[in-house]
């Protein structure tokens, strides 16, 4: 398996009574067994997109069509889209190294997935619409924010490469049927990819979704794919719940939450790299979990950064957190320190260690000071970063999200609550002339 | 004011039973009394460092002097610093446009606050160290990461400029005495500029190490302080605590956390120049208020982004939250959607408006939601964002802090329990080649 996952310090047996007991955590892997179940058969007869998407191929050879056009034509591309639309693309990209641009023969990403007038302004500034091209993503095809970036690019866009050209710099990715980005994606004859209808903005990372953006930064879907494929297979093909890492932090995360009144989950992520992955990981884990009054808190933060900011409140606030510690093993990477500088400095423990010996001691210390004060931590291991693992750990927390939500008794796949300010904001804006309070 | 604060829809009046009654109001207003009151006096007498900071100006002309030499000299500045040795400078130089880089005359300005091995190569990689300065901050010249960072740092620079030349090209700011970060700022016989032993990180804004960063980025440092000054006059001279934006903000939080036990609080800003600013108050927040097992969580949201990843737990999870809504009045400001074009594609409410008239009808509409659905909400109204606004929000936010503070009867200026953390990292550290788990 591409990474670890340890749960010790969240029992009792381990850190006192701010963990959770081994008599429930056996009664919640055992009710994790029927969801598992039913997940394997899923898998197995393809009716449920999420666990599809990472196996398909077919899509690959339209997402190379669009990508390669994109990267020969265009020297930046916006990525037009918002929440699931955005946050998947989002993170996988921040794998690419940018150092002071783009590697060479990709053009340079711009993810806007809001619309801040200041920063349209400041952008379509500083844009050359003779070379930028547009990939506009959303499942419905009617998302307001969305539809509203892409009315206020398109004119730019169009006196910049004709009408024509139009046709060759903009992408849409959207549901089969008539909504409204597929018909201006038909009125301008642009390549237009379909989104799975079943497969909601959260859960699809290893569709054209995620995949495209990848792919135009220089990325490869297939190994992003294959880390997802092998983390199906292992815990899908679990002989026991207890041996499906998804399943097992499914159980400490919904028995903490039940037994100790735990409704808060941090997830620190010690790799930079990581830190978009912290906020796909937010909406993938309260979008599917808030329902019904019932639901846990996402938090994200980062390590070591957030040691000098969150750790105070982590280590003395309430005992109502579950720490997920994600490091990468960086002992001995990284710049190093030279040992007489560092001791002509009294600064001996700095003395010949790189940087990633401090951050792999940060990570460490952390999540042992958490488990010493009582406060549960699971540990979470990558040994690489590269598209397998991101591919892997994606796939493990939708994987212990979706047996969340079944522990919990809700439905992780929809999200009733936000159409009422959805359809409020359309009224003020169609009141013409008001003003906000 | 330079802000506008309305909590009507945190009250049980308003939105029912999830709200603060109006007589649980009244008594934290009346607890806050004696708290505004030791807090104008320290004000008067100079007491309380936080306090003072903005009313200076005679550090100006050192900070005038560090900031001219980056600017005439340097095509990078790193900032080398964690915490709020970081967050203060990054909220700050978030208002200034960077579009494809930094406005003229000023360098580009990295904030480096990790110590992750991979971000160190590729930005290493990057820099022409020829033209590059460095800026580093920390209160007790002894932080681990900023220490590592400039000790990988520092033989690049003498490479590159001479040991004589990193004098003009480093400066430093930390307390007086024998700190490991003084005493290097002597060797090198650079620019030392002290950091008030009394201004704990997450207070220390207004002082150089929030000011120096903005006036290389070219930002008015007292515009910044006069901001916060006005806000110290209106709160600490105000007739009563219920007149007092801060105390009123105070005793909403705390009443709520009390009586309703809602001990989260969701800051969501409308502004992407706010997004940083969100991660210095969530520092604030933590660090000033968890501790002895009390503590109210701070989370940072971005609207409109985070209505498509957070707002079905917040609209329909536990009721365990109080939310602010920090937004500006961008009503008409930014590109227009060309009517025919929106109504073309049956987009009648996007049909002329702008995208400031679409963020500001989300802003609205959240907050309405959250109201109409029984969640209690703070609305925060700016009608301009520059150095003047930002500096009334920090101070209202200081100040509600330590207000917090003393009604939960914890020490806002401490933090205890990070001590044990850094132990351990540095003996993890000694003990050479130890792997983590």
């Amino acid at each position: 398996m591409p990474y670890r996952q340890l749960i010790e310090s969240c029992l009792a047996d381990t850190i006192g009574e701010g963990g959770l007991g081994a008599a429930s955590l056996a009664r919640l892997l055992e009710a994790a067994g029927p969801v598992l179940t039913r997940l394997a058969e899923s898998g197995a007869d393809g009716s449920l997109a999420f666990l599809a998407a990472p196996r398909r191929s077919d899509d690959l050879a339209a997402c190379g069509d669009v990508s390669r056009s994109m990267r020969d034509n265009c020297g930046d591309v916006l990525v037009l889209g918002t929440g699931g639309s955005s946050l998947g693309g989002q993170s996988l990209t921040a794998l690419v190294d940018r150092g002071s641009g783009p590697p060479d023969g990709t053009p340079r990403l711009t993810f806007l997935d809001n619309v801040d007038p200041h920063s349209f302004d400041v952008l379509l500034e500083g844009l050359d619409f003779a070379e930028t091209g547009v990939l506009a993503v959303s499942k419905s095809g009617g998302t307001a924010e969305t539809l509203a970036q892409l009315l206020v690019i398109l004119p730019r866009l169009e006196a910049a490469v004709g009408r024509d050209g139009v046709a060759r710099r903009l992408a849409v990715i959207t549901e089969p049927g008539d909504g409204i980005l597929g018909a201006l994606a038909e009125t301008y004859g642009c390549a237009r990819l379909p989104h799975d209808p079943e497969l909601g903005g959260r859960f699809s990372v290893f569709s054209a979704v995620g995949v495209l953006p990848a792919m135009i930064a220089g990325l490869d879907p297939e190994a992003f794919r294959a880390g997802a494929c092998d983390v199906l297979d292992a815990s899908l093909g679990a002989a026991t719940a207890g041996d499906a890492a998804p399943a097992l932090g499914a159980a400490v995360a919904v028995g903490l939450a039940q037994e100790r009144w735990i409704l808060q989950n941090v997830l620190m992520t010690y790799v930079d790299r990581l830190a978009t992955f912290g906020l796909w990981h937010r909406q993938l884990w309260a979008e599917s979990l808030g329902k019904d009054g019932l639901g846990l808190t996402p938090i994200d933060a980062r390590g070591a950064t957030d040691q000098h900011s969150q750790l105070q409140l982590y280590l003395a606030g309430p005992l109502d957190k579950l720490f997920t510690i994600v490091s990468l093993e960086t002992a001995g990477l990284g710049p190093k320190i030279e040992p007489e500088r560092a001791e002509g400095l009294g600064l001996g423990y700095l003395a010949g260690r790189s940087l990633g010996d401090l951050l792999d001691a940060m990570a460490r210390a952390t999540a042992d000071t958490l488990a010493r004060n009582g406060r549960p931590v699971r540990r979470f291991r990558l040994s690489e970063l590269g598209e397998y693992q991101l591919g892997a750990l994606m796939m493990h927390f939708m994987l212990e999200t979706v047996i969340a939500a079944d522990l919990l008794g809700v439905n992780p796949f929809d999200q009733p609550a936000v159409e009422e300010g959805k359809r409020l904001a359309r009224d003020y804006l169609q009141a013409a002339g008001g003003t906000a309070s």
